[in-house]
C-alpha cells in the first residue's frame, strides 16, 4: 500500500488557499465544490475536503462525510441545472487508481441518455464555458 | 430529473433480505460488503446500505455517510489483499449515468500499475475466483 503523504502544492490546496482562481459553487465548513477544468461532459464539478488529506485512504472519517452530504448536494443540482438523466460519480486513489492532483476530490458528472463521457483530454474547457455553466448549477442549488 | 420509486425485488435488496447468495465481505448495522460477480479487475467489490435508497439522489445522509465509511475501510482492505497500487470509486446514478441494479451501491476497484479496467462485460466470473478473492478481502478487514 502506498502510504505517501500529503504535498501541499497541489492545486486543490492552492485554490483553498485562494492562490489559484476556480469556478467556485458551493462552499461550508468543511467541504468547496467547483468546476473540472478539463471536464468530461458539460457540468462535470468536483468536490474536495478542505482539510488536507491526499485520497481515500487517509480522508478522516468525518470529512469524507461532509464531502459526500456536498457530493449529493451537487448531485442533485447538476440534475435540475442541465436536466440530465443521470449522474456518475468517481474518486480515484493514487496514479494506478486514476488519481492525478493528491488532493481527495470526487467527480459529480452529470450524464445524458446516449451521451457517453467524453475521455480525459487534458485539455482545458473555454473560462466562459465553464463560467455558464458555473451559473446554472450555482441557480440550481 | 428522475424521481423514481425504490423497487425492492431488486438483487442487492434480495441479498440483504438472504433471498440470493452473495461473497460476504463485511456487514455492519447500516451497510453490507459484498463481492462484483461481475467484476471489472480482481478483488473488485460494492458496498451497499441496508436501508432501502435507488441512489445517491435519494439516500439519507446517515446512510451515505455509513456507506462511505465502509468504503473506505474496503479500499484499505483491498490495497493490502492484493497489493493494489491504487483504488477507483465508483457509483452511478440512474441509467444515464450507468446504474443496473437500482439499489444505491458504491464499486470499489483495486487497480495496478500498467493494468487498464476490464470493460463491464456482463459476465459472470467464475464462483471459485470469487470465492478465493472473497477470502484475502475478509482476511485483510
Amino acid at each position: 500500500m502506498t502510504a505517501s503523504s500529503y504535498d501541499d502544492g497541489n492545486v486543490f490546496a492552492k485554490i483553498l488557499r485562494g492562490e489559484l482562481p476556480a469556478e467556485r459553487l458551493y462552499e461550508d465548513d468543511a467541504t468547496l465544490a467547483i468546476m473540472d477544468i478539463m471536464p468530461r461532459g458539460p457540468g462535470h464539478c468536483l468536490v474536495v475536503p478542505k482539510a488536507p488529506a491526499r485520497n481515500i485512504l487517509d480522508v478522516a472519517p468525518d470529512s469524507l462525510s461532509a464531502v459526500m452530504a456536498t457530493t449529493q448536494k451537487l448531485a442533485h443540482a447538476v440534475m435540475k441545472a442541465f436536466d440530465a438523466d443521470g449522474v456518475t460519480i468517481q474518486q480515484f486513489n493514487e496514479p494506478a487508481g486514476g488519481q492525478v492532483v493528491f488532493h481527495l476530490h470526487v467527480h459529480v458528472i452529470p450524464r445524458f441518455d446516449g451521451t457517453a463521457l467524453k475521455p480525459h483530454s487534458g485539455t482545458m474547457e473555454d473560462a466562459a464555458v465553464l463560467k455558464a455553466n458555473a451559473e446554472r448549477i450555482r441557480a440550481a442549488l
